[in-house]
């Protein structure tokens, strides 16, 4: 295998001999192959994309390069849940728990804040002590005994994704679906688990924007997991408005809480509860959708999802009690409301635009060392479809520096679209 | 200018903003952007191509990257000629001498065989003593009092390039049109040149298979010449067959000096004069075509090309005396004959292969490192259009290893169709 052979033969748009391809990334791993000649790949394979086959070889080397999990001792379903990423979007806050409490095992590696998108780990981080840096051994003991742990990725899981992410990261070549793709799938697979959800968010908030392409990536991921025994469902989501009541860091953390404990606002009840019924369905609890549905109502009306969630917190270090008074928690120094400003019914949400002010008000990074504000977030009063007065407060807009905040708010300038005409919004795009 | 921003941008295929791409190539010349995402950009514009603009940016800072010769204070006129690369193409061994003759100065800066192509640099050290490793200065003065030097890329003149270069090269994206262009026209102007004529070779020994591809090329080789104040002409020659008798490294040289010498074979004596009047007509030497062609032919004729050349010769350390014994120099210790296995005529020749072979016999390096074989090449007897029998020998091979000679024996089996229909090739194709 001569590296620049292999990437001109991927740029010219012929398919990569299996082992060649095995050699070139796993001298990558070692240091034989150059972050050039990497680089370089990676750019050809977002014009050429990648076959099934030279995929499943990606995913495999990436798996073989670190640890992977085993839970085959428990009787419980081992299972995940995972987003390709969007604003509001803390179902798996909601959801983890929520299934643990189900008596399915769930191994939850999550990610940090990306682009305009939230991370799960930034926003677990607000509670007061939640550690997410876990040993890959600690992280299994909880599983075993919580039901659930969520951390953050490790260093003995999937080195070499982590390599190739961080080049993918300042090369332009993170959107190739097929590298996107491999890089969600072998995280997953080497959490050892048996079943995944995929939550595919489509929209203009998410980095699908169209369904087309959405549904490339959503069969790809199941391409993957069959391929590596691992019972995959996709679920596509609407990106065209966020997610719920808030989106922000600890906002999120309160509106999961809040969720738990029975006053979820619908749409994230309803991406929440359609999720969890296929893990729940692939488990074998409950005979179909609705029975499934059901179930995890009454996990929430009886408490023990919440519970579970308690339970997750004190065993990773949080505190129960901080919890417990979560609507007063990280309380933002400043706020301001924003106003229609015509009558008449709002018919788009410039999602992408309005991640971006999340970020700007300090709930996402944007570089690596930047410092996160767990009061910043933005509350949405009215969404799509809603009808509104002019003067009527649309959201608002909080954190704790003031500089931001302003900043933020001409971000947000003209991120609502308010017509005469009535909106057309669907939620649940369609599953596989 | 954010490094992976502007990798997007390209990646997209936006146009970049003239000061963001001179910002990335000038981080790269002085470290701050790394291989990688050069690496990463490069492939891109493999995919997107460049626009004259971000291609005229590319020269600039390819030129002021090193040292920009300066020879208006000479009356004469300043020019060079460059190839794209062939198989047996000796034109500037030739030319060179052959218009410093004529009263125009030569500044030639030349490289080495490149894949399958021969290269002027290797072709001249076989003469013994032949210095191309010559400081900027004593070029300057070579040029100035011997009329022509002609010397290796040294790394005063473009560093930027060859660093670039180096990366194309282990990262499979040399073939880019628009980098091609870039790396000879910032080099050639580079020189302190008025005048550039340009062989754009095009056939199944040329890096452009077509004639389109070609001309996309060469008119965008004149257009950077157009922006830079250099006269560029563009001669389309084929390049379907190896040019002239020889292809290898003494036996080009002996053949070009034959033909300095009055004994050239008609379409390499065709590709010499034809680009040799461009430059002609360019200085105000000869009224038409007719009368440049004219002019070299006496310039042949009277001994004065071939005067100029040991001049040269003498000027650069090499040895003229060994010269005059050309015929008997560098003898190879093997050499076969390969036979028609048919009747016929031949119609196609597998340049490329060919090519290929003389590289194998010790012509060309297949690594940096492979050491090169003076001895080595291929004598043709008989090229396209030629009616021959069967048994009749088509071409010599030859070097001094009978291992490599047996291997490109094996190369070069089949490289020539022989057929009963006639055969069609066009040596001159078109100029600009």
């Amino acid at each position: 295998m001569i590296p620049a052979e292999l990437i001109k033969r991927k740029r010219d748009g012929l398919s990569l001999p299996r082992e060649d391809l095995k050699q070139f990334i796993q001298d990558y791993v070692n240091g034989t192959v150059t972050d050039y000649q990497m680089a370089a790949l990676l750019m050809a394979i977002y014009f050429n994309g990648m076959t099934d086959d030279e995929l499943f070889s990606l995913v495999e080397i990436m798996l073989n390069s670190g640890e992977r999990m085993d839970f085959s001792h428990l009787d419980s379903y081992v299972a995940d849940k995972h987003s390709t990423g969007g604003v509001g979007d803390k179902v798996s806050i909601i959801l983890g728990p929520l299934l643990a409490a189900a008596g399915l095992a769930i191994p939850m590696i999550s990610g940090r804040s990306l682009g305009h998108t939230g991370g799960t780990l930034d926003k677990l981080e607000t509670i007061p002590g939640f550690q997410v840096d876990v040993s890959l051994a600690e992280f299994k003991r909880l599983v075993e005994t919580v039901g659930i742990a969520m951390i953050g990725q490790t260093s003995e899981i999937c080195p070499a994704d982590k390599k190739m992410y961080a080049l993918r990261d300042v090369t332009g070549t993170v959107e190739s679906i097929p590298l996107i793709c491999g890089s969600i799938m072998s995280k997953k697979i080497a959490e050892g688990i048996r079943g995944l959800v995929l939550d595919v968010k489509v929209g203009n908030g998410a980095f699908m924007k169209n369904y087309h392409d959405a549904q490339r990536l959503g069969n790809m991921l199941q391409r993957v997991g069959r391929a590596f025994d691992v019972t995959t469902d996709v679920v596509y989501t609407s990106m065209n408005q966020p997610l719920g009541r808030t989106a922000g860091l600890w906002c999120e953390v309160n509106e999961a809480i809040e969720a738990l404990k029975g006053d979820g606002p619908e749409d994230l009840l309803t991406v929440t509860f359609e999720l969890g019924a296929r893990l729940l369905m692939q488990a074998g609890k409950g005979n179909n959708r609705d029975e499934a549905i059901d179930l995890q109502k009454e996990l929430i009306r009886s408490g023990k999802a919440y519970e579970t969630f308690l339970n997750m917190v004190a065993a990773q270090h949080g505190r129960p009690d901080e919890v417990e008074r979560h609507a007063s928690l990280h309380q933002p120094r400043h706020k301001t409301a924003v106003q229609a400003n015509r009558s008449g019914t709002i018919t788009k949400m410039d999602t992408y635009h309005i991640g971006l002010a999340t970020v700007e008000l300090g709930s996402g990074r944007k570089k690596t060392t930047d410092r996160l504000d767990p009061t910043a977030g933005i509350e949405f009063l009215r969404k799509i479809g809603d009808e509104v007065q002019t003067g009527e407060t649309l959201f608002y807009c909080f954190n704790s520096d003031q500089r931001k905040l302003q900043s933020a708010l001409r971000i947000l300038e003209e991120t609502v679209t308010i017509e005469d005409s009535p909106a057309n919004h669907r939620l649940i795009l369609s599953k596989a």
